[in-house]
């Protein structure tokens, strides 16, 4: 499954800005793939891209109309649908990561047979995977771990992905969710496939890769979280990740949907993912931290980074407000 | 889901005794459910049950016809097809734990549908899983845990299940495998389910229940098996164990299909229950240790568990050759 770029960027009629975050996440981290976006009425996000009409994007080049954005009430209208019936016909694509799937619309499933186009539900895998082997692979891995669910996994991975390429390295940023997927136009929902499979998809998306080349593996929830950790333990044990990286929101109070679960330490947590990835990789080390201060003033930040640097012995780094520098420079 | 009871166990044409030993397994735990067997020319197998026509396993109550087998080569045949037609002509559901579906055989299916019979293909999950809450809930949790894959966890559980209430204590099986949930008649093949809802699963299949109650919950894979692991984690998580019995088969010399996996100590493996387990029962704890010793003769047996019993200070029992009650007395 590989999604073709470039992309136009479908914000529907998203309700605000957080609606779009998708398109806006495909957006920052793949302009250079995106043609524009297209925005129907009502719509209250803007990613900054120029508003293009699917006619406009098809000279463009675009090759498949994202939907990056979460439909109303978990619905997908009338109007969306004509949007995407003449996105087909116009010859592009469609991808999406809502929880419904496009083609299970039989409009949109019988037109896109009709002109041999593709729908791509990356929220649902489409592939069979193997029971993971276990075996050690070439090619070097780096996974950001949690200390909980959506504390900015994804972001660094990216942010550690675009540093070393900047530096000359060999980096490739691997998808285990709906977003990273589109980003990079492949990859697989892992927290979706079959339990049986988590790690064995994890072999399959990282492959063996030559020896000085870095897959950066989107990382999944958190040991410490108590519905999604078997998810987490098996992404650990299937990217047999080299170096992790920790990632941590400092405001937090509790696990994300768990009032009644406080946060791990981030010593704690730290060892908890060193002992569980070392069963595959006894190699395993961490080579950084990446807070998440966005809710925190630059002085707060800064200092929280400091303290947190001193701590732990480490870099710690805010991808967005102090780059992933000096955790790349932990891997030469 | 609850199958209904009882059984006719059907054996097919089994090629040997170990092609039947889900059948096997019904027999074994629940010999009161079942009112004899079916074999099928060239069957080399025998559970010791009566040998049964269809027509006698309806007049004795049969309600579910248990396709307990291995089938040859991963085909279903025209000659099996045939008797499980007659079972549902008969009045019969039908109820199987192969990786094939026999709801996905046209004849099966339109048959059951017009007779108004359910066909339960149990290593699939038929229902929707929530995601887990971690929240605390009333009752008491057993769980075996393991150093590998197969080495007596759903034995264990069902031995314990068996003396808990030959001693009057409350204590109910909860499958979350193929044959442990033929043997129960309900449950969930947690391996089966995707993979964001693991925990969630068992939350419902060990729900709730009285404060003397005890769930023993079918143990799966290992925290050290680097294919399966990530299931391990989530049963942990959801089971929330107040007790542990760590099982093990010493005679096994790597992880099952990991030649390049050595087993862990037992102590260790302990300890990385332990510390998983506490996220969701900070007062979980090991009550004993089940060794499958059916590989070594009656002395070399009782000489490991009693330097095992010594080693870790738990009773150390082999659910076979010296019962389970050593540990049940641990519960009190």
């Amino acid at each position: 499954m590989k999604i073709s770029k470039p992309y136009l960027l479908f914000l529907g009629d998203a309700a605000d800005q957080l609606a779009a975050k998708t398109a806006q996440g495909v957006k920052d981290w793949r302009e250079e793939d995106c043609v524009g976006q297209l925005r129907m009425d009502g719509c209250n996000a803007d990613t900054g891209l120029d508003d293009v009409t699917i006619e406009e994007a098809r000279k463009a080049g675009a090759k498949t109309l994202v939907a990056g954005v979460a439909n109303r009430g978990g619905i997908i209208s009338q109007a969306w649908i004509a949007v995407l019936l003449e996105a087909l016909e116009a010859g592009l694509d469609l991808a999406a990561g809502l929880h419904n799937r496009l083609a299970d619309i039989p409009e949109l499933k019988e037109t896109a047979d009709r002109l041999g186009r593709s729908i791509f539900d990356v929220r649902h895998p489409s592939g069979t995977y193997p029971v993971a082997s276990g075996e050690k692979r070439e090619g070097k891995r780096l996974l950001p771990v949690g200390t909980d669910c959506s504390c900015g996994k994804m972001y660094t991975a990216l942010a550690m992905e675009r540093e070393m390429q900047k530096q000359g390295m060999k980096a490739t940023f691997r998808a285990t969710g709906q977003t990273g997927i589109l980003i990079a136009g492949e990859g697989v929902s892992v927290d979706a496939v079959v339990a049986d499979f988590i790690s064995g998809t994890v072999e399959v998306i990282a492959p063996a890769n030559d020896p000085d080349h870095w897959d950066i593996v989107e990382g999944q929830g958190s040991l410490y979280h108590a519905s999604y950790a078997g998810v987490s333990t098996g992404l650990l044990h299937g990217a047999q990740p080299d170096v992790l990286v920790l990632c941590h929101e400092p405001t937090r109070t509790h696990m994300r949907g768990l009032p009644h679960y406080p946060l791990p330490e981030l010593e704690e947590c730290m060892e908890a993912n060193l002992k569980v990835a070392s069963l595959t990789n006894p190699e395993v080390r961490f080579a950084g931290v990446a807070i998440d201060t966005s809710r925190l003033d630059e002085d707060k930040a800064l200092g929280y980074l400091e303290e947190t640097q001193k701590r732990l012995g480490l870099p710690a780094v805010d991808p967005v407000r102090t780059g992933a520098a000096a955790i790349i420079n932990e891997l030469a």
